[in-house]
């Protein structure tokens, strides 16, 4: 088959989409247009050029043109933007960028990979030099000069979703003052708002200037005002508010646009157009567990979509099977990951769940490299069929996530989770994983076997002052505790039964909620019926009211944090 | 229910099922038996305290038997054997260890949790006071003490087992000389060979001194003989030859024993007699791929069936899954570990299979800690679906088979796995993950779209002559290659095709096969038919020949390895 391919765009989808069909098809002809200097970088590494951890950005490049000419006959072309689509008589025009130089090219198959653009507000100062954006290696060239040229010292970073973050982490790195403003209550947003926290925590902790729930108003020249009127010191200003799929070329050519903003694809990614397919950030997805489009910016699923529609113009099936939004990131010191829905997206799908909040250690307790990993586990109510999880911890929390990615992938629940039989040694895990720990808990909740509040609720019910019993033994609970609390501890409650409540609420936790549930299972039996456990206990509560402390100032609910 | 539970043995199973009963049955009263003198230990990290990793030998100690009492109101009762049970009576015969002291105790019902027993051959000076065998905290704590008052500096450990190759790990990190002495050709039985050659060169690479294909002969004081007349010093022995399910208990009682030699079974964990119970090392279990019995002694699983036994003593259902065999192992700088069927037990289980050998980056190429991941994949031909893999590397392979895992559980095929979307940032994974890229190769295998040898062939292949193009470019070919191949680089196989022959077979392997792969699809559709790929490639081939060549003194194959 000698069809004429010509690819917009020369990064994940783009090129996924250009090698595959050449695998296909040795004596297609293909060419890609590039509006950059480069195809095929390393979008998702940019960030780590700001700390040095890819010190050379040439590195950041992963094939240059000449290497898909000789290696893969496809002709990459760079600075050359398509500016318009010709459908009847299949030819785009292309512009040499920075030149009036504009020629046509035919195609019998042109493939959309037109990615994503960063969001810019029109806002007073923003057009200021020192005011950038991050979407490509010369984007990322020019804030790293930038800041050594200028001495930066103070560098404010707008938006906490995950390009904002490792751009704030990376330049905190690099040993600079860092201001990361988010306008919502939270960064972060695949991680509900208690998960986050843990977030927020190691933030903080590594000295970034953490400000959520406040927007950028104002950019001057040394620095930013938010909203709220607060004044931020900065000679540098990067935006990473969200991006905004690119379909100016597609909108123009009259090709549908979805409800969601990006290019509307069927199930093999053609376009309304049948010789125009489209992948990647420009395009919307179908979301597998909120039945809905969505949107979904990330490598993976883009090259993904690049393989299908070149298997799909070879005439190859391919099964579509949606998107679940499965992500990660390495904040400092700590890995998080997460997949399919959290409470939010839940919520906004109309989808009935429950949920579970543990934080086990990743290993065994012995082993030096052993942490507790904070898991929220979503599932379907009543159906036990599991939605989503996210991960949070020192260890690989990304393992735990994939897990569970299989699991929503093959439509496991609760029952399959719980009986799964994962890898284990003492350096690496722990007998009965995490994962196996939260269908566990997920089942007592499901067959009626648990009842719980959430970690959220702890300050309200120190505040009204409800029954709580804390049963950790006496040094752990005088190492800190709620401030409100009975110390009754595992090892004393049996001999104690007459200081605990049979008419009034009664509220468990320990330190993981691991003993509070042995203590629980006792109690309900002993005719305690209206106990209930704080799920997430100590640890969770430390971690959920450290940020809100520290950051609002409210008055402290325990007398010490416990983050170990 | 005021059912009386007696347990036999106090560790993984035995402690496991004690707390779960107590959750279900807070009135229950519950006596745990163990002969040794600890409940609960850490039995798989006792490995651990040869190199001080697990510096204070009680901290291996989980509970004691007081904390069993006051916190789970469960009466452990150490040093004290049971030695025969009564089965119409329904008492067993306890006897206290060291003592002669004998009573009996009663039970509605019982729970055997007897574990297994090192295997010690009967040769000559096996009784010799430095020979050791690794069972519990006090054997590991004879060990570490003997080796440091006779200020021993080198150490046999016999058996390249789980235990063994821990053991000879964890006493060459305390700085002592070690030989590993493995009567099979390869250690890690879970490992088919190709793979265990990865964890051989680890070994030597940090100066064990790693023998295979030889056996123990004789202990004598100052050192072993092996069956071949080889003579090793060593002070101290370590006997890690196998484990065999303690049994005799069970036996005595006229209990049924399986086909493997553990105690027989059912669906609920039920021996012959309805009213005990056997779970962990002692019982054999049902392979959910083998479709067969199997013995396994792993602590998830032995974890498992004793929440599934007590369940089922409270009434409540439990869906019995069999296993698959998840484990897996640090080993000095790498992480190796594996899931569901190997080329080994899929031919005895009869079962018809093709495999996938890549070595992928495990993360992002330009992230500091890339390294290449070994991951072999088992599939069932024709249906696709998978049956086990593999994986070492130094970054989390353990990551990887709990996704493989997941996948055998839930019944998944390669058309499953290539459509995963895991979790990826650049720190801690790939866009395509190497799960996603073995499902890719795997498809090509089934449909058609690729021939490929095995690494093992490489030797073959070169001795005898074959046609082999290494398709890496000139700088990498120089630095190390086949020593028959031919350069075609990938960059210019497409201007140099009439050197390469359309009548006989083509070989091509690249550094990964990633290369190669494209080569190929591009020479078979030029009419090349007989063109094949190397599975494993240079990385893999440099692997499975430099522990023969180190080894067995053959000529090496290639002019450098090439392990990066």
């Amino acid at each position: 088959m000698k069809t004429k391919v010509v690819v917009v765009g020369g990064v994940a989808g783009g090129a996924s989409f250009a090698a595959r069909w050449r695998r296909l098809n040795e004596e297609a002809e293909i060419i890609m247009f590039e509006k950059g200097p480069h195809v095929s970088f390393s979008n998702c590494s940019l960030p780590y050029h700001l700390s040095g951890i890819v010190g050379d950005r040439q590195k950041l490049v992963l094939m240059d043109p000449e290497q898909f000419d000789r290696k893969h006959n496809i002709e990459a072309r760079v600075n050359s933007e398509v500016i318009h689509i010709n459908r009847e008589k299949k030819t785009v025009t292309v512009q040499k960028v920075g030149t009036d130089e504009k020629y046509e090219e035919s195609y019998d198959q042109l493939v959309l990979s037109t990615g994503a653009n960063p969001v810019v507000p029109k806002l007073e100062g923003i057009d200021l030099p020192h005011v950038f954006t991050v979407r490509n290696v010369v984007d990322i060239g020019k804030i790293n000069e930038y800041i050594q040229q200028e001495e930066v010292q103070d560098v404010a970073v707008i938006g906490g979703g995950f390009i904002g973050v490792e751009v704030a982490e990376n330049v905190r790195l690099s040993g600079l003052n860092v201001s990361l403003v988010e306008f919502a209550n939270q960064i972060m947003t695949p991680f509900d708002y208690d998960m986050a926290q843990v977030l927020h925590k190691e933030m903080i902790d590594h000295h970034v200037n953490l400000i959520v729930g406040d927007g950028l108003k104002e950019v001057q020249a040394d620095g930013i005002t938010l909203q709220s009127g607060k004044q931020i010191h900065a000679q540098a200003v990067i935006l990473a508010i969200g991006v905004r799929p690119e379909t100016t070329l597609a909108e123009s050519a009259g090709l549908e646009i979805g409800e969601t903003g990006g290019i509307k694809v069927n199930q093999h990614y053609l376009t309304s157009d049948p010789t125009i397919y489209a992948v990647g950030d420009a395009i919307e997805v179908y979301h597998q567990l909120m039945h809905q489009p969505t949107r979904l910016a990330l490598a993976g699923p883009a090259q993904r979509q690049a393989r299908a529609a070149a298997d799909h113009l070879h005439g190859i099936p391919h099964r579509h099977t949606g998107v679940i939004g499965s992500s990660s990131i390495h904040l400092f010191d700590l890995n998080a990951a997460s997949t399919g829905l959290n409470e939010k997206t839940a919520k906004m799908a109309g989808i009935s769940y429950d949920t579970v909040y543990i934080m086990p250690n990743d290993k065994v307790g012995l082993m030096p490299n052993s942490h507790p990993l904070h898991f929220k586990l979503l599932f379907e109510y009543p159906t036990g069929k599991i939605l989503g999880a996210q991960a949070i911890g020192k260890g690989n929390a990304d393992k735990r996530i994939d897990v569970i990615a299989t699991m929503i992938t093959m439509g496991g629940t609760l029952d399959d989770l719980k009986e799964l039989e994962l890898t284990y040694s003492p350096m690496l895990g722990t007998a009965k994983d995490v994962v196996n720990m939260a269908a566990l808990v997920g089942l007592n909740l499901l067959h009626g076997n648990l009842n719980q509040v959430p970690v959220s609720e702890a300050r309200n019910l120190v505040e009204s002052g409800a029954f709580i019993i804390d049963v950790r033994e006496r040094k752990e609970y005088e190492a800190g505790h709620l401030r409100t609390s009975v110390n009754i501890p595992m090892s004393e409650f049996r001999d104690r039964l007459d200081e605990i409540p049979k008419d009034r609420p009664v509220y468990l936790h320990c330190r993981t909620g691991q003993r509070s549930y042995n203590v629980y299972a006792a109690l309900r039996q002993l005719g305690f019926e209206k106990v209930q456990n704080i799920s997430g206990s100590y640890l969770g509560i430390s971690h959920y009211e450290y940020y809100d402390d520290q950051r609002l100032q409210r008055d402290p609910i325990v007398t010490e944090y416990n983050f170990k």
